[in-house]
Order: structure tokens, then C-alpha cells, then sequence
């Protein structure tokens, strides 16, 4: 038996089991790859400071296969980097560090490239320009899949129109995916968060769409920070203190983590109380000193992570995009101040648009007066599950919601507190739109295709202190809607009785009939005023 | 950003994001750390064709840690291997082959002792023995997670009793989990499913339980298949084109595939129509030519893996494991024949025990007599879901169970059909167990915590036909004791006017009070005897 035993590379890994990484079916296997490349392009984008534009590709080949073409205005890639960003599991910047970016794992492009590798055979095309280069370098690369490491078959400099920029090629097994999983209703979502990128789509059956950027300033790039003590495992803080450079355990402490300054450095070595001074060696602190320093880290009272690693999307760009793709009577949005959970910072964010803006109960026109517009119908909309759109990092999650904190939290909430309908451990139901995003410097994915958020208490709470407040303004909504619903009803009773009023004053004053008419007009509008004014 | 640009090793990632492992919460950190070593016991010892004990014991330390201990009576490890077995992830014996076994992903146990390392620092101490060795070899081995490689504590020999065996000890923070997720509950369940086992179990507070086997025949161990054309990517065929030691086409299909033979193997060069021989070099086979194959394997009409590969639990045995926990009125269990997925083989299991045994409608005495021995009470339990086990190679699946293509095959029977009440898309409901198990060469699980089992069409329409297939006998079995319910409903009538007809009789023939009696008595067997016989 033990001559069977064998090192499994992380790709063989992987390839034998390309679902959990989000190429399970062929539909989302297109839809997956067009999203890892998006993610690629825009944080690369923002990383540079450049207003993203990509253009989205996709062609219907012969046999199945499509041809997936992600191009975007991004700074490019280095001719050393190339290679093993896309042909290499495992291998990116944004791992090693706390930041609110949309890739985390080093992962999806290059599992996309395995992906068309397994099904078509053909390796990825890559053609990337730094600024300032004077040709665009092209690679052919795939994943060399028992070592883990890029397999390039070709490699050349071309001429190529734009002065940076990156372009991804790839041709793989697929389905076109349609409806609520459709690649065009991803972009559309992708738009609504990010209001400062254009977003091109050219379908297989060659409809073309754009969304425009609404707004030409950056969202500010948020700063790395380093690990909050509250979030370090004892493990890590062991491997953390082995492989530091700094010397000193004072050092140490300042230096590598977020929140420790010296005051706070001496406290908590004063605390773990087993010897050690800020001058201790940070190589030879022992196992059980450690467990000391670990349980101090948990026992003295820091600064919550700083929060300035975290940019929300903010209430006023939310309610934009959202009034955009989803116009509604009654809108709100609200960004919570920042959390913490395992000592990462996070924040959530939700937006609510309630009832189709085409079909409203009622609404006051131009010069003030109500008007029921139109009906809102009694139609399936409002026995049906409410629309939730999830988002993590400004990238929509279209999978498994079900497992997702934030579906949890939303069906926690008492709906029925602020007069919306709700089965029991079920989404709200009605014709509206809830929107939920988390931003963090490390999202908790439940697996590695991330469409899922765990559910950590903190981040449980504060998606349920956000639901509730968005809950209580669309409950004084409501209210209100109601009492306009009501006014409409006194109203229609008043405007039924006054033409016979006019019709009595006539015959008993002798009125014309244009005088009638100017006093039932007269007496509306006084009415109406009056109403307005109460 | 380019400089950023670094190597992930697979053991930083799984320790960054250990929940993806079975690690999230506490008390699910203890259940996942015993079910990996107990995994690795059973898989050893039948391997090894030696009838299986393992002891398990937890004992809780201070400050929320846990010691965890698991020996078995295997064939214990040979030195060499130890190391990287327990201090490295991705690494084992089972990946690269297809067969059914407990474990396919080597990463289990090292994740378990990663965990301990990240929780408390301790290295996992490992003692085993190999037949025939004098002394045990004793390890203190941790993952080095930066790196990915074991790094050894410590290393020594030392005498212990067993002959042969493993034994591994885990320090690491955790919870004792209770109900539907305790330790006891899973290895009681590993017990109904492997009648073949002894477990023991030692619990925090000095409990002790004991699982003894039921049978001393040791169930067949599974052959290695090769793969099947059907189940094969492009990219794999490619990679093994490229890999293989056969130089020759015909010797490549011949050797490194199941069910093709010389025959087939010309058969599907000469569809390939390629230009292709049996006598073309492997390594020279081109992309398009690849292609070309590929979808000749498609086209060619081959036999189904060979079915030997699997070994399933089988019927008696499953109704005895079943019986020993779940007694019950009414149990029936198949199994069906051997299917394939993606070229995989794969078996579906079910076993049905219906009603507990202490509360029968209606029951027949030993006379042959019908007796309405209990009242099936209208309490909660026939409104509430049934009892659903989910097993995958004899392995109990105890999370997850909403994402499970077993909870959607059984949700998707329409249970009403057989007499059995079950609200919209929803378990049914009632006072019964449901025993599922799959058994494949390669179970597809949705994670890496193989907690639950992916939904392929083909596993998913077997499960359905062997769901169905039991939800047929148990609606002839209702019907049975429907009859049953209405036969002493009549026999009540009978028996209600037999006396009356009795003193009917003393009255008119003058009879005295035992020659009533004895009326009353014989007519009433006579009447049960006719109704036997009807």
C-alpha cells in the first residue's frame, strides 16, 4: 500500500473536482469564466487608478464550444508575471494580505484556463500592454496540471491598438446560460455596484448591450491593513513570530500587526506575564509563552481594526444604480459603519426599492394633486418571493443562495413588523427589490467558487441591524402610502358628492351652467389644498 | 503590484479558509477531526482484510481544548511514510486511482492536525506499528503551512502492546457536540452501515459506549478500475496521451482504459479516422487529432465499467444494521444494479423502516389472532419530516443535508402516491427512517468537507428509481394494514354482538352460563378463522 501513496498536486486537486470551484454545469461554466476574468479586470483597473471599461465576448463555435473574450483598459501585465497569473493555481497578490479587493484566492482565471483545457484542449490566449511598452505581448498558456506550474506553447510580441490594456482568450465546453443565472444579467448587476465602469456585452447571437459608467469618480482604493490580534489563531501568531523579521517582540507586535503601538505592545506582553519583555527574541519564544501572548492578545482592549480599509459603495451611488436597472415609487439605501468580525473589518450595506414606479397606488402629480396612476395588480408579484440581489466586494453572487448569511438574515427579519407579508422562515414576499452588499478586507466564502457568504454571528447581526432600519423607513412608507390610499378614498367621496352639490346651488341661485362648473372646479381644488396642507 | 505577485501554498489557503474542510465551528471541528481519523482506520484495515476496531476517546482540557484520540487495529504505516501522511495535505494513496473507499482527497487527517496546530499549537502525536516491527514508532509531526511539507517535533521508538495498529492524538479547541451532531449519534450511524465493525467510544464525561460487530465476514474489498472512455475530458485524454508509458496507440487504449480491448481500441482509431493507427506514437498525437478521439470514444458503443469495482452494503445487511437502531413494524431495503456517471460506477442504496415497533395500528398474535396492541399516538411525529440517513461509501453524512442530491431525489418522490403524506417540494412526514447510501469510485461531493453529494442526472434518476421502488412496497404494506385496520373494526362488531347473540340463545335453549361462554368463545374463533383464511 504505501507505494500508492503519492503528493497530489492543488491543480489535479482541482480538475477532478472543477464544481466547487464554479464549473459544474456548461452554463455556469461560461458564466464563471466571464466572471473570474471581470473580477481580474476591474480590480486590476481600480489597483491602477484607471476608469475600467471591459468588453465582454462571447461566440458560439462548433461542437459546444465557445469562445470567451474578456478585453479590458487595465495597466497590463508584466512579461514576468504573465505566465504563472494564468497558468498557475494557487498564485496571485491577494492573498498574502487584508484588503477589500474582489479576487482573493489567486485562483479563478487560471481555473478557468483549466477548465477550457479539460474540455477543448486549447490553451488560453493572453495579450497584455503596459503603458509605454511598444508591442503588446501575446502568450498561449495552460495549466501544466500534475505539477501545478504554467505550460507556455507560445510566446511573441505583437502590434496592438491599445496603449494598455489586457485581453483574455479562452474556448471551452459551454451552454449559453439564460434568465437568472444569464451573463447579461450578471454585467447588468455588475453595473449597478460599480457605477464607474462601462460594462460591453456582445452574445453569441451577436445583441450587443453597454452600460455607461453613471459617474466618473473612483471609488478609493482601499489600503491594505495588517491582521487585528482579536483575528490571529494561535497557530498563525506561532508561525508569525517564527518567520518575522523584526527581532524584538516589541517590534514585532508594532510592526506586523493593526491597533498595537508600544503602550499597547507593553500591555500585552506585561499580560501573557510568562517572562518575556519587549526585547525577547521573537525566534525563541516557547510553545506555552505563546499560549501566554495569545490569550493577553484576547484580554487587552484594542482599537477596532482601522476602517478606512473598507469603501462602501455609499447610500447615494446605491440608490442610483439601483433606480437605474430598477425604478421603483419608494427607494432607500443605508451603508452601517464598520464591524468587525475574527478581527477583520467589514461593513454592510443594503438598499430597498419597493413597488414597480409604473404602477403605483397613487401619486401626487405636478401641481400637487393625487392621482391614482395606475393599479398596483393583484398578480403573482406580490405573493411571490421578494427580488434579493447579493453582493460581496462589489461582485454579485447569482449561486447557492440558499447557504448565503445574508438570505439567512433577511429571512430572520420580522417582515411583518413593517407591514410586509412573509412566510414563516421564508424571503419577504412582494413586488420589490432588496439589495445586500458586504464589503471586507476578507470575505468568509463557503467555498472556493464563492457564491456564498458563512454565517459569522457579527456579520449575521449587522445584515439584520440593516434589514431592520431599511425595514422600519419602508414601514413608515407604507404608512404613509396607506394614508395616501385612505385621502384618496375621502376624496373620491367628496369629488362624487360635489357635482350634485353644484347641481342644488344652480337651481337654487339660478347659476348657469358654466358658473356650476367653475364652483365645482373652485371647490375640488379648495378641497385638494386643504388636503394638502393637513 | 507586480512585486506583490506570490505562490500560495495549498496548506496556507485550506488554513486561511479551514470551514471549507469541516472546520467552522467548534463542535463541528470535533465530529470532523474523529470522522477523518476513523475514515482512515477503516479504509486501512479492510484494506489490509483485517476486521476492524477502533477506540475513540475525547477528553476535555482546560481553556476549551480537547484531547482527541482515535486507534485502530490496522496494519499501521511504515516509517517512511508517516510524515508526510499526517503533516501534509493533498497527499495519499486514493486519489489517483478510482475506488471506492472512505477517503479520495488525502487531506482529511493533516487538515484535522493543521487545525489542532492553528487552535493550540500542538503537534498531533502519531504511534503505530507495523506487524512484525518490535517497537512502535512514535511521531510528533505538524504541517509546515507555508511550505506544505510535515515537519517533525519529534521521532522515536517506543514498545507498545498492540501488535499492530495507529493511534493519533489531537490537541485542539472545540466543543462536545450534542443531538443530531454528537459523536455517538455518527458512530452509531458508521455502525449501521458497517455491520462488520466494533467502535468504541469514550466519552468527556466517562460515558462509554461499545458498537460490537454483527458479522465477522468482511466485506469484499474493491478492485482499482481504470478509467472509462465515457467519463474522460479532452485535457485528461490529452495529459494521458502525453504521460503514458505505452509508446503505441493500441497498447495506450488497450492498457490505460477500462473496457476497451484490441477490438474496440481499433475501432474507435479507425472512427477517429484520422490518419491514426494502433502503431502511432502516443506522444505524437496531435491537438486535432486528440479532438478526433475523443469524440470517438463518444461514438463507440462500449460495455459499461465492469461492476465489480463497487461493493455495496447489501440488503440483509442494511435490514439488520437498520432493525439493531431503528426497530420498526415495517423495513425493506435494496439495492440496485451498478450505474455510471461521467464513466464512474456507482450504486444506490435505500432502506425503509416504517413505524416504530412499540406503537403497531394493529398487530397479529402468536394464535394468529388480530390485536390492536398500541396507538400510533397523533403526536408530533407524524406531522414532522422522517428520519433521513445519508451515507457515501459506508461513510454517515451528517451537514448540509439541504444541498444533498439524496435530500432532492427524495423531496422530488412524490410520496402521496404511496399513501404518504408530504407537503410541496419537502421531505415526507411520519414516524419513519430513510436510509440512503451511494457507493462510488469517486463520490462527487459539493465540498471538500464531503458533506454532501453533487446532483448528476444519472445518480439523481437512480436514486429516484430506488426511492420509488421502496415507496411502492411500503404503500402495499399501508394497504396490508389498512385491511387489517378495517378487518378489526369489523371483528369489534362482531364481537360487540356475539354476547347479545349469546344471551339470545341461553334465553331461547334455556342454557346455563358456561355453555353461553363457551358459544361466545367458539364463535368468535370461528369467525377469526374464516377472516385468517379469507
Amino acid at each position: 500500500m504505501a507505494s500508492q501513496q503519492r503528493e497530489i498536486s492543488v491543480s489535479e486537486f482541482f480538475a477532478k473536482s472543477h464544481h466547487l470551484l464554479g464549473f459544474d454545469t456548461p452554463q455556469r461554466a461560461l458564466l464563471t469564466a466571464v466572471k473570474e476574468a471581470v473580477d481580474n479586470s476591474l480590480d486590476a483597473c481600480e489597483e491602477a487608478r484607471i476608469l475600467p471599461e471591459v468588453w465582454v465576448e462571447l461566440a458560439q463555435l462548433t461542437g459546444g464550444r465557445f469562445k470567451v473574450v474578456v478585453q479590458d483598459n487595465g495597466p497590463g501585465i508584466i512579461e514576468a508575471q504573465i505566465a504563472r497569473i494564468f497558468g498557475k493555481l494557487l498564485y496571485g497578490s491577494k492573498f498574502h494580505r487584508f484588503a477589500q479587493s474582489r479576487g482573493q484566492q489567486g485562483m479563478g482565471i487560471s481555473a478557468a484556463g483549466m477548465y477550457a483545457q479539460l474540455t477543448t484542449g486549447v490553451p488560453m490566449r493572453v495579450l497584455t500592454r503596459v503603458q509605454g511598452q511598444a508591442k503588446a505581448r501575446e502568450l498561449l498558456v495552460s495549466v501544466d496540471i500534475q505539477h501545478n506550474r504554467p505550460n507556455i506553447h507560445s510566446r511573441r510580441q505583437l502590434v496592438w491598438e491599445p496603449l494598455h490594456g489586457t485581453r483574455v482568450e479562452l474556448v471551452m465546453e459551454g451552454e449559453y446560460p439564460r434568465g437568472r443565472h444569464s451573463i447579461a444579467l450578471y454585467l447588468r448587476l455588475v453595473a449597478i455596484v460599480n457605477p464607474h465602469v462601462t460594462l460591453h456585452l456582445c452574445e453569441p447571437d451577436g445583441t450587443e448591450w453597454c452600460w455607461s459608467r453613471q459617474e466618473r469618480r473612483r471609488p478609493r482604493v482601499p489600503p491594505h491593513i495588517k491582521p487585528h490580534p482579536s483575528g490571529v489563531e494561535l497557530g498563525t501568531l506561532i508561525r508569525m513570530l517564527k518567520a518575522s523579521k523584526h527581532r524584538r517582540l516589541g517590534a514585532f507586535l508594532r510592526e506586523e500587526f493593526s491597533q498595537v503601538g508600544d503602550k499597547h505592545g507593553r500591555e500585552i506582553i506585561a499580560r501573557a506575564d510568562s517572562g518575556l519583555s519587549s526585547h525577547s527574541s521573537t525566534h525563541r519564544v516557547s510553545h506555552d509563552k505563546a499560549v501566554a501572548l495569545h490569550r493577553a492578545f484576547a484580554e487587552t482592549k484594542l482599537a477596532a481594526p482601522r476602517t478606512n480599509c473598507i469603501v462602501p459603495i455609499g447610500e447615494q451611488a446605491l440608490l442610483r444604480g439601483l433606480a437605474r436597472e430598477f425604478p421603483a415609487r419608494f427607494m432607500t439605501a443605508l451603508t452601517r459603519p464598520v464591524a468587525v468580525y475574527r478581527g477583520h473589518p467589514f461593513v454592510v450595506e443594503v438598499a430597498l426599492a419597493y413597488g414597480p414606479k409604473d404602477a403605483p397606488h397613487v401619486e401626487v402629480d405636478e401641481h400637487g394633486h393625487l392621482r391614482r396612476a395606475g393599479q398596483l395588480g393583484p398578480g403573482a408579484s406580490a405573493h411571490e418571493p421578494i427580488r434579493l440581489l447579493r453582493f460581496a466586494n462589489r461582485v454579485p453572487l447569482l449561486y447557492q443562495q440558499s447557504h448565503c448569511a445574508i438570505t439567512h438574515a433577511v429571512s430572520h427579519v420580522h417582515w411583518q413588523r413593517y407591514g410586509v407579508q412573509q412566510p414563516e422562515h421564508g424571503l419577504p414576499l412582494g413586488p420589490w427589490t432588496l439589495l445586500v452588499h458586504l464589503a471586507s478586507v476578507w470575505v468568509p466564502f463557503t467555498s472556493e467558487a464563492k457564491e456564498s457568504i458563512a454565517d459569522y454571528p457579527q456579520i449575521a447581526r449587522e445584515l439584520e441591524l440593516a434589514l431592520q432600519q431599511c425595514g422600519r423607513r419602508l414601514a413608515s412608507h407604507l404608512r404613509k402610502e396607506g394614508k395616501l390610499e385612505g385621502e384618496l378614498a375621502r376624496r373620491s367621496e367628496i369629488e362624487r358628492y360635489l357635482p350634485h352639490v353644484g347641481q342644488a346651488l344652480q337651481d337654487l341661485l339660478s347659476l348657469d351652467d358654466s358658473a356650476r362648473e367653475r364652483f365645482v372646479t373652485e371647490a375640488n381644488d379648495l378641497v385638494e389644498q386643504q388636503r394638502g396642507q393637513s
